[in-house]
Formats: structure tokens, sequence, C-alpha cells
């Protein structure tokens, strides 16, 4: 097998020096609390792939999010078998340095963003819905029993990889959150095919972090009137980035799902991104007929509430009503997120870019990168800017 | 208008004389419990119909269930404007009479069942789709503001009927039950075709009438496993009437739903047909990742329960599940039905005459149909013979 790459020039690609044997990494050690560290680890290959479909990605920016945060507080995370460590970073953008002889949909310079899931045995799995696996055990790349992206360089099957255009370079990052908007909005989509014609009108999205954001944008691009909800009172910066793109903002501190959706609904579809699962039995209650809800957060815990089971189960059966739950994404959700990503550039120029509220450069400042996620102000997407392009 | 109908010789279909101006029906006066009585009520003609599309429908055989009980009860029901009573019936099995010129589809000598929902206002009325419409007020007829079957005759436009083959006689009467639960089934495999593949293997039931048995039924044509459960320990009529279509059955007082499912899971599909709201919340918890829970059944009342809220979000975010409310059935799921209950003659010779328990002859016996519907033993389904055949 021999790898191909584009000639390198000083400050432009940088092709790996073929005699380099390791990277740096920002890594945990899985089950031990704050781990987080920098280390050498073995150099990535396009090599490491079998069947000559192997990519080697040169990566430039890593954001971070809550699992990572979690994983750093050996709440889970596994390392891969054979290591004791965890590479960081689920959420990559990076650019082709190396494509092995069998890859004819990537060449060197290619921006690229990795889906996260990875096959394990099941039906889904075969058929490239690793999103669907029925599987107990999950392959996610800086999640669960592989290696994340928090490196200088990784190595990937093509078909796990989607193409951004150059024109995304500054907001490619956010693809990953975006695919996981996008599934939650495809399977309502998906499923309301049952109705033969669905025209929905109005969408509540529960929680106006990054995923609310971009489920509240997409939602927007679809033609829905949009109210997103959220525990934090105005002033509030996450409310003032809706307000551009036409989406309303109400503190659940102030109002009830109930009340939003007497005066802003019925809503044909609700998001739910907070995990907080009270509200998942609040929007069953506040959902129009035929309506979808989407649940697509967790939190740990093992909280038990009272609810009025009757009248949910009334509202269900006869409002003809879905309740779905959606988690990661396919590659079809990435793709359909590059197009958003542009729609959402032309339509709103720059308003992408404001959602990157924290960069920090370096993997050697990975510190600093878990301390702005874990307390920074004002935080949206907070992103390691791992290499310069 | 005119209409046509077939020569008339005794024994035979017996045309309406052209001078009778009335004819009998049982009715109940909405708003007062127990009115249920027979009344003499305007003949029912094919010309009552708009634009030609009339059919004239003599009735043989009306079942009865719960809903007939509560509207007796005045729980709900409303008498169609003008009239201060409503005609009963909802499960009906006729043949027509007469049918109007522009009615091609229908002759008389067809066996015919109505549905029961009538258009409204919205989208989906529209579309031939009123078992979905999302308007407040529902038109159907024996229950809501448009008179029932339980009557000699009824006119309805041909749109509404669904021919039955004469080789169903005996069992037709059933077929506005096994529309619901098509309707059901057919719900959850719409919506799983968001999965590309589908492949259920084993589904539960929860709830042993004339609904629980007929999906049970159902799942089995599918080629699903079956496993129902209902209160009642063996033994067991509805239990035993399982055995022979290869379904096992569970009481919910020996085992939980949880350990039914650890034991004969996990339940790729889950069918909840009692209305009991605690077991909504507790088949939340046993359904297969990927997997769909229908609900079909409500009770009034006002429940609230406690439940492990967070334990639930996880599970369905986690593992892609659905749930979804269905209620009434559209003509597409009557159609299925006739296939279904076809079928199922076929595979299982007079299987479908068992669960025809108790006949009660003549309109003039109303008393006698609604004790044995409210205190019969043994009951499955519970029918009038208006007329024999």
């Amino acid at each position: 097998m021999s790898t191909t790459s584009k000639d390198s020039a000083p400050g432009t690609l940088g092709a790996p020096n073929a005699r380099r044997s390791t990277m740096k990494a920002v890594a945990v050690l899985p089950g031990k609390p704050n781990s987080i560290h920098l280390r050498d680890v073995p150099m990535a290959s396009a090599h490491d792939v079998p069947n000559g479909r192997g990519v080697l990605v040169r990566v430039l920016r890593v954001g971070v999010d809550g699992t990572d945060k979690e994983i750093n507080a050996a709440e889970y995370g596994k390392a891969p078998p054979g290591d004791d460590y965890l590479i960081l970073g689920h959420e990559s953008f990076g650019v082709v340095e190396a494509v092995a002889p069998g890859v004819t949909e990537f060449a060197p310079g290619d921006c690229v963003v990795a889906t996260v899931r990875r096959p394990g045995s099941s039906l889904y799995d075969a058929i490239g819905l690793q999103d669907m696996t029925t599987d107990d055990t999950y392959y996610e790349r800086g999640i669960n029993l592989l290696h994340g992206f928090l490196a200088e360089y990784y190595s990937e099957n093509a078909d796990f990889l989607v193409k951004v255009p150059t024109v995304l370079l500054s907001v490619g990052v956010l693809l990953e959150p975006v695919s996981v908007a996008e599934k939650a909005i495809g399977q309502a989509f998906e499923i309301q095919r049952r109705l033969r014609v669905w025209q929905p009108k109005r969408a509540l999205v529960l929680g106006t972090g990054t995923l609310g954001l971009l489920a509240s944008m997409i939602l927007r691009l679809r033609g829905l009137e949009v109210l997103a909800m959220g525990k934090t009172p105005r002033p509030y910066l996450n409310a003032d980035l809706l307000e551009p793109i036409g989406v309303g903002y109400q503190s659940t501190q102030d109002v009830s799902i109930a009340e939003a959706s007497r005066t802003h609904g019925p809503f044909d579809l609700i998001i739910e991104g907070t995990g907080y699962s009270p509200l998942v039995f609040e929007a069953m209650e506040s959902l129009a007929r035929n309506g979808v809800l989407v649940l697509l957060s967790v939190t740990g815990g093992d909280r038990r509430i009272e609810i009025p089971a009757d009248r949910i189960n009334q509202g269900f059966v006869l409002g003809n009503k879905v309740l779905v739950g959606s988690v990661n994404a396919s590659r079809a959700d990435y793709m359909t997120g590059v197009s958003d990503l542009a729609q959402a550039e032309l339509a709103h120029p720059h308003w992408l870019d404001k959602l990157l509220t924290h960069k920090v450069r370096g993997l050697e400042n990975y510190r600093a990168l878990m301390d702005t996620l874990v307390s920074g102000t004002n935080t949206i997407k907070v992103y390691c800017e791992v290499a310069e392009q």
C-alpha cells in the first residue's frame, strides 16, 4: 500500500515527516477523575486502516462539550483495547494529508469532518446506520473504545469522513453538533411521512445551548416559526443570538411550557435538548395533535417525578401524537448538515461564527480548554485550535 | 336523482317499501344517563346523500363496546344538530339495498362496513384521513354529532363504505375493531421506515379484550412472536383463545412487564390496549432499542403516578425509541383489515367466530344487549343481530 500526499511547502499542509513516529494528543485515563493530560502517542497513518481505505487527516479544530467534561470526570468513557488512555475529542475538523490507494472520494487538501460512531455487530451497523445500533456496546471515537480527534493527526476509513467545502472552513467544527440536530429533525420528518401530508407551522426548542441554537436555525431554514425556551432569563447572549434569525425566546422561569403553548402554539414539533427529564413530560402535554416531540439529550441521575399519566395517555391517543428519542447521527445527517451550514451562512452571514465563542490555541493548553468549558462565561462553543490552516 | 335496486323476492334482499317513512333504531338521549331506548326514526334513503353518492344499507349486525356503554352512561356523545337523540352503534355490518346513480363501486347485495369518522375542516379530513384530523370536534357515527348504525337501515356516501367479500359474512362485524388494530400496527410500520430496514421479531400486546386479541392475530400474520398480557390470571378464556394462534399469555398479576421483557423480550413492538395509564410508562421502560410502543386505548380519569423520569428519557434517547398514539382508523386500515380477516380465516378456520361470544337478536332487545355488554361473563364481542342475512 502506498500513500499519496500533496507537495509540502513551508506554511502549507506540512506533510508529516516520513520518519516521524509519534504525535501529540490530549487524553484521559478512563476511570480516573480529572486525568486529562498531553501525551505522545503513535503517529497516525493512512496505513492504519485496512483495505486501502485509509485517510490521514491533519487536525485543525476540535470542539468540546459536556461529554468531554463527563469523560474527564470519569463518569463514563473507555480506552481502546490494549491502551490505558483514551484520546479525547469527537467534534472534529481537519484537512486531508494523505490517502491510501483505495480512496477516490478524497484528495489531500480536502477539508473533512469524521462521524463519531463505528460499527459493532448489529444489522443497522452493517447497513451504515451505526447511530441506530441495537448493540449494548457503542464504539464512539473520543468517547468509548476508540481514540478521539484531539491530536495532531488521526487516520480514518474514508467511509466515515464527510467533505466540507472550503467556504465553510471557519464554521466546519460545528458540523458534528449540527449533525445531531439534523438527525433529531430528520427523524421527525421521516416519522411524519405517516401523515401523507405534513405541514408543520410552529416549533418549540427546549434548551438554548449549541444544540438548541443550531436546531432553531435549521428549523428556521425549513420555514417554521420557532420559539426557544431556556432556564436563563434575559439579558442572555443566546436569546440575543436567536433574535436576528427570527426565533423568539422565553425563560422557563417566567412561563411554563403550557403557557407558552397557549400563547405561541400549538407546537407541531418540539425538540427537547436540555436533558432535564421533567420537561419531557411537560412537553408531552403541550404537543399539537399529530405532533412529534423529539428527545435528544440526557442527563445522568435517577430522578423520579409525579405526572398526570391519564391525561398524557389520552392526549397521545386521541391526538395521534409521537415521541421519539434520537442519539448521535448518521453520515446522511452530516451531509444534510453541510448543506444547512451553507444555507445558514448565506441567509445569515457570520451568525454561525458567533456561536464559536471561545477558542483555545494549541493542544498543550488542554487545561485552559477544560476550564473554559466548565466555568467560562457566555460560552456557547468552546474549541481547541489545534493547528492553523 | 333516482335509485336502483335489485329485484326483490321473498327471502331475498327485500327492498324497502317505497312508501315506508320510518324505521326502528336504538338511541340514547345524550346527557341523560341510561336513556337507551327503541324509537321510530325517519327512514334512511340513498337520496339523503348529496351528489348522487348515496348508498342505502340494510343492517345485519352491529357490535357494541365500551364506547357504547360510556355513551349510554352519558359520559360523552352528542346528538346531530336538530335532533335530541343519537342513534347508537359504530361497529356495523350490512348489505347494500340500493345505490344512487353516482355510485359505481357498490351494487345491491354487496356486503359493506362503514367507517366511523367523517370530515370536519382539517387538512387531513380533506385528503380522506379523518382519523388524523386536527379539529377539536370529531364527527363520528354513533358517537358524536352523527347517527350510528344500530337501526334497520342507514344511508352513507360510498366514499365511507368498504366492501367485505361474502366469505367473511360471519365475521364482518369484527372489521371495525380490526381496523383500529390495523391502524395501530400500520402506524408502527410507517414510523419504522425511518430505520430503512426493520425486522421486528418480538411483540408484546397489553390487554386481551377484542382489540388485544385481534392485534395479536394480526401480528402473528406478520410473522412476529407475540406475548399477550392481561390482568386476569388463568384459567381465562381469552388466554385459551391465544394458544392455538401461537401467542403466549401472562397475567400482570403474576409478572411485571419488566420481568416478561427479560424472559420473552426485548420487545420490538408493544401495543398498549388497556388504557390503564401506568402500564404506558412501564412499557416505555421495557421497549427494545429502536422499538416502537403504540397506545390505542384511553380510560377517563385524572390519575397521577410517580415515574422514573430520567431513566425513561435516557432509554428513549440512547435507544432511538418511539411512542405513538393511535385512534380510530382510515379507510385504508379497513381495507387491510379485510385482507387480514381473510388470511386469519384461512390460517385459523373459525378462530374469529370464537370472538363473537354473545349474540342478541333484534333491535327490540337493546336492554339485553347493554346488560350483556356490562355484566356478561366470558364476553369478548357482544353484538346485535339486527336482521338475518
